[in-house]
């Protein structure tokens, strides 16, 4: 069938009306999207920032809709369920990973922007297996972001293996950082956002964060040596990650769920010395943390504070994203 | 007391007799030096290579003798008992670490070369703390380094949580290296020496390793790519750190007991990537860790293929050991 999208054509164009040929497989459901987001992340995809952008190019990898067609062996989703997809899309289900159910680390698995069309459509059609069903409370734009920056940060977190009121701290209160603050915000630890942007403080105090550090002012980040039991960094900016190391207390943790631009690099001795550091990073979730995730987010009311575009704004709202003027998070309306 | 020593009595100078005073304290233990070992950890201290070396430095910081006067409020050890010293001399065991039986991450430790005179001596006056006793089968040259490098070793590997059969690496195959490899042997786990010294290959296949990679050879570095759980770093020589990462399966981890001289550096995303992997590093173990390690080293045999030096060869170890042109451990016979 006929899929009708936006997409970006060829390197360096703008977005245009674009149309795909895609059928409905046995294991597959068609959706038609009701809202999906626009992140940072589509814009390093649009303007082929890692490399490895396949273009024509339908952006967007976290999208909610509704089942419209099913394929003959889907059992697990019913025509008319309202459902999320994110940025994983399918998996072979057979290997080491996805026997231990991580199919996030498959080899063969398909992703959006790289194997996949995205959500800027009018319709998807995506394997049953990593289609979600989202409860009635959160079928609204705010919670779109869940189904890849939330299941992003919620899995790293998960894996942290905090302990009750450790002192953690999140670098780059983004759409991905402001995501991840408010589940650490949620299981009681105290949370430091590492942001340089003062003007996002009052509506990040509404969210539950009550200090801030600069991270560009070394006295303090010299002051709080040894006082953190686990940062995450959700920025893609660059920093001497030295100083966050040094930041933490002797099991403490540095993890990357962004992905800054140049080399991280250190000193060897400070993941040593009087210590055993880690850095670390990760990638997604699992399939089983997304449906945890989703119980999790309806409980604690985790959202992305979210700015509605309609789709004759997309151009605009991608222009915003890419000189960082946004909110926190950008969500197309495509038919609702 | 006077303590007789050999000390490096100022920066570039060589090795002389030297007396310095001390006395023993109500918990102190005098210990008539058997044994010390010289490694290329002292080399380092004596070349200031870190710049926080102390002189006068007496070299040594791993250690056999026979304890021969007690301070009043020593219980835990008797006069003509057998026993061992190690890097660390002392610590608070009030802080947070202490208390948690993680005494090498307090603030307040003392460490030989830093704080105190070494085992190149005599005699030496320590914390009965961190003396510890040496099991009858283990009082040979051959252990002394598992005071050292030994718990080192132990420790990393213990904490790296490693399940039967785990695919490992150990890059570096010196002093630190081989007895590093001997203990994941002895765990069973299948151990790749990441080695380009190849005259070391008959020794090393002697202590169990069977598999070999040249780590300058990308070639082969490529082809076992996603491979290794985890991989050992032993060495200060530095390599491309990422190549390592990429060796990693998706939950590999990639453990720094060696300081090489560079910056680690690499693109965060071959940690998240696919993967969650780490990136950690350790240093010493605890004082719980090495009471453990010497009942394994005896059950499992595990010690350092060591060549005995008397006194008045010591010099000449120092110069082979600066060279890089020794065996793999080197003990000095101080009183036999």
């Amino acid at each position: 069938m006929e899929i009708k999208a936006w997409a970006i054509k060829q390197y360096k164009q703008g977005l245009t009306k674009y149309t795909y040929e895609k059928n409905v497989g046995e294991n597959d459901v068609l959706i038609q999207i009701k809202y999906c987001s626009l992140l940072k992340a589509d814009i390093f995809f649009i303007d082929n920032f890692w490399g490895d952008t396949k273009y024509p190019l339908v952006p967007s990898s976290e999208m909610f809709g509704v089942v419209v067609k099913k394929g003959k062996k889907v059992n697990n989703i019913k025509i008319g369920d309202y459902v999320g997809v994110g940025y994983q899309t399918d998996a072979c289900l057979k290997c080491t990973s996805c026997r231990e159910g991580k199919e996030q680390f498959c080899n063969k698995q398909r992703v959006i922007a790289i194997h996949e069309n995205g959500g800027l459509a009018k319709h998807i059609i995506v394997n049953s297996n990593f289609v979600y069903l989202i409860p009635s409370n959160l079928q609204k734009p705010e919670y779109v972001s869940l189904l890849g920056y939330g299941l992003t940060s919620y899995s790293a977190i998960k894996h942290a293996n905090l302990k009750k009121g450790m002192a953690v701290g999140v670098v780059g209160l983004g759409n991905l950082g402001h995501i991840a603050a408010q589940i650490l915000v949620s299981k009681n630890h105290t949370v430091t956002a590492f942001t340089h942007t003062e003007e996002k403080t009052t509506q990040l105090k509404k969210i539950g964060i009550r200090r801030f550090i600069n991270p560009l002012n070394e006295k303090d980040l010299d002051k709080n040596k040894g006082t953190f039991d686990y940062i995450l960094v959700t920025t893609y900016h660059d920093y001497d990650w030295s100083k966050f190391i040094e930041l933490l207390k002797p099991e403490g943790n540095l993890h990357f769920i962004g992905l800054p631009n140049k080399n991280i690099s250190f000193p060897a001795i400070l993941l040593a010395d009087y210590a055993r550091r880690t850095v670390s990073g990760s990638y997604i979730g699992s399939r089983k943390e997304m449906k945890e995730l989703l119980l999790f987010a309806e409980k604690k009311n985790i959202r992305a504070l979210t700015q509605v575009f309609s789709i004759s704004e997309v151009s605009k709202a991608i222009s915003i994203l890419r000189n960082n003027k946004g909110p926190f998070n950008i969500v197309i309306k495509i038919s609702v």
